[in-house]
């Protein structure tokens, strides 16, 4: 980072006030009447109704459109294990970024812990406040079983963005490139280079869409996941890919997929002529990718490269998905974000891609034109559609799938 | 309650959306450059800071203006025990008055708990998001444990406002109505009726204000406190008067002060009569008062009566205090609320009540006039002097006293 965005950066957080996020008042509270619906004594009221039926919590409390953004800061960004308390401005900048893209309140809680059970039985513990649970920036393996206990502990969605969030528009984008190379997912070789939190959440959401688990490879610092390794954890074992294949270099010859979701400058461009033809490369380590685009463009043009950087074309960026995916979670009740919910967000982020884009939406990405194709194989951050589009699909997901708990409102979001 | 407003308090809560607080952005986020300083990859400069030199969190996140409004549900208002669910609406209020009174971004946690440990543990877990903790509606006795383990654990103030908003008030109140009756805190004879958090909070600081504990008869349910009983707790055990009498009747027979911090109509009339002359009574139980003032005036005319009602005169309202006293500690970033703050708060308060009404102040109480005196011994919650003036004498008391970790800012609050 240059120092100019450094030092704008830290501006930016520091004035006119500390910090993005702010409370602000829904209700009138001028007058000594507004403070005595507000507070005593008329606040005893809904009081009294929540007590009686706690889903009026929904109606009279703002749980309705609340998120919490949770971390124990043990995995911030590409920074590593910093604590909780360093983690607060990029939680902040997810509650921003809830707010900005799909309305929600979002608030974010750092947790100091010993454990993941404490971690767990803190979060736990403080969910009831909530409409749904954001939990960010936890290192694997621990977030694995911190996910899964909190979405049984809670009645309102749990979401480890940095799992399904990229795993959702990661596969939207594999999908789309795919079919732009006339490849089929099940068909498809796959290097997953990287075996933590995205990694296995995207390998295990490509599955779902119909990636076949004996062609992928996944591969750690040491290389390739197989069963004879005694050093790899039971997320990892569920990769295990007994191929015989061992190294980077020999999954890659003929590989028609390559996901990086582990660290900058890790691929090759010989190992990029190795490919089969016609590949597609996700490198979305960031902001240094696994390879640059221009690299791997410069020793073959028949492929489709993304990464998470705005700067080049085919951005993998969760904000593409989280927002909206809570939105229509919310707007239903969902007690959970379940696997049809996910396959939802897959579909309405691929469809939007497919169709002309908005002059706005030009403009804003700075593009003078963008068509489906090698270039442009996901919707832009700042598109507009997404908010409708996912939010509603998600929500019929939910009732479809039996997880909404109130029906979908009538022309959701149409 | 009557129906109107049982049903306005109810729409109030509902509509047009549910709740009464949001989340609000302090910082520009619509273009992709805004986005690439609140989040990736400008947000990770912000981290390095605060990782390097933690107290940067006040300069670059909202935790210096941001306080929990936490409990467990198990006292609220006068209803009682309904759990964490319920109490929202009553925690979101209290974030409106902090924010409508002190521009304090107040956000609620309503925490499950099995039990005090369980909720110290989780609520000391979260503590670093915020730069104070405003525990409420949390039962007595666990409040007292509560509070104690919390303060020794958490680096911010710490201020459970049931006890200690009401007994800075109750005092600055009571100390201008003895003033006014011509006698001295050091020479009444005080009855608290009452023995939970609220009344153990109240005489704990008359006490520091002057009071003499052997001139304090406080009564729960079974009457005085005193050292022959074996059903009483350490902290009414503090309170215990064995001066022989044991019940309302025999204390009330010459006692100068009664504070009521218990239930409807405990105290009568015909008791009333007993006290001695020119006697004050704080009759503070809400929404029904220990008697009413028109009862109590019926039967003498030289008292002087408060409660805890904005329809009749000398409201004793937690409000007039809790959001400056946060004010003025998050200002200086004082590490607690310790006494001699508390006492600064009483002071600024009683000051405040002694001084000319401004005119915008009669008209929001809907008064012709207001002058130091039997009817007026505490400010009007709308009174803008209050912001000022309490905080920065809070502000002072902290930076005096040694607990505020930045210095008084220039001209502060002048």
């Amino acid at each position: 980072m240059s120092a100019d965005l450094r030092q704008a950066a830290l501006d930016y957080h520091a004035n006119p006030v500390p910090g993005k996020i702010a409370v602000a008042l829904t209700k009138p509270a001028e007058t000594a009447d507004d403070l005595s619906l507000a507070y005593s004594p008329g606040v005893a009221e809904p009081v009294r109704e929540i007590a009686a039926n706690p889903a009026d919590a929904y109606r009279y409390t703002s749980k309705a459109n609340l998120v919490a953004v949770i971390t124990n800061g043990t995995a911030i960004l590409g920074l590593g294990n910093l604590g909780p308390l360093a983690s607060k401005p990029v939680m902040e900048g997810k509650a921003l970024l809830f707010k900005r893209f799909a309305g929600i309140d979002a608030i974010d809680i750092e947790v100091k812990h010993t454990d993941s059970a404490d971690f767990i039985r803190t979060v736990a513990n403080i969910a009831d406040t909530f409409g749904g649970i954001n939990l960010e920036d936890i290192k694997a393996p621990e977030c694995f079983e911190i996910e899964k206990a909190l979405i049984e502990l809670c009645d309102i969605p749990v979401f480890h963005d940095d799992q399904h969030g990229t795993a959702i528009v990661t596969a939207a984008g594999m999908l789309n490139a795919l079919e732009i190379q006339g490849k089929q997912l099940s068909d498809v070789r796959i290097v997953c280079m990287g075996a933590g939190a995205a990694a296995v959440a995207c390998m295990d959401l490509l599955i779902v869409c119909g990636a076949k688990p004996e062609n992928i490879y996944m591969l750690d610092r040491k290389g390739v996941i197989h069963s004879g390794r005694s050093d790899i954890n039971e997320h990892k074992r569920r990769f295990v890919n007994d191929s015989g294949l061992r190294t980077l270099e020999q999954v890659m010859d003929g590989a028609d997929v390559f996901v990086g979701v582990s660290g900058p400058d890790v691929l090759s461009a010989d190992l990029v002529k190795t490919m089969a033809p016609k590949p597609v490369i996700f490198a979305c380590s960031n902001p240094d990718p696994e390879i640059r685009p221009e690299l791997a463009k410069a020793v073959r043009d028949d492929l489709i490269i993304g990464t998470g950087r705005s700067d080049y074309p085919n951005q993998v960026n969760n904000v593409i998905c989280f927002p909206f995916i809570f939105r229509g979670a919310l707007d239903v009740r969902a007690s959970r974000i379940n696997s049809a919910m996910k396959r939802a967000a897959v579909e309405a982020i691929r469809g939007i891609a497919k169709e002309p884009v908005p002059v706005e939406v030009l403009q804003a990405a700075g593009e003078t034109e963008l068509t489906f194709g090698v270039n442009y194989v996901l919707p832009k951050p700042m598109d507009p559609r997404l908010l409708p589009r996912v939010a509603r699909a998600v929500a019929i997901a939910a009732e479809e799938s039996g997880v909404a708990r109130i029906p979908l409102p009538n022309n959701y979001m149409l």
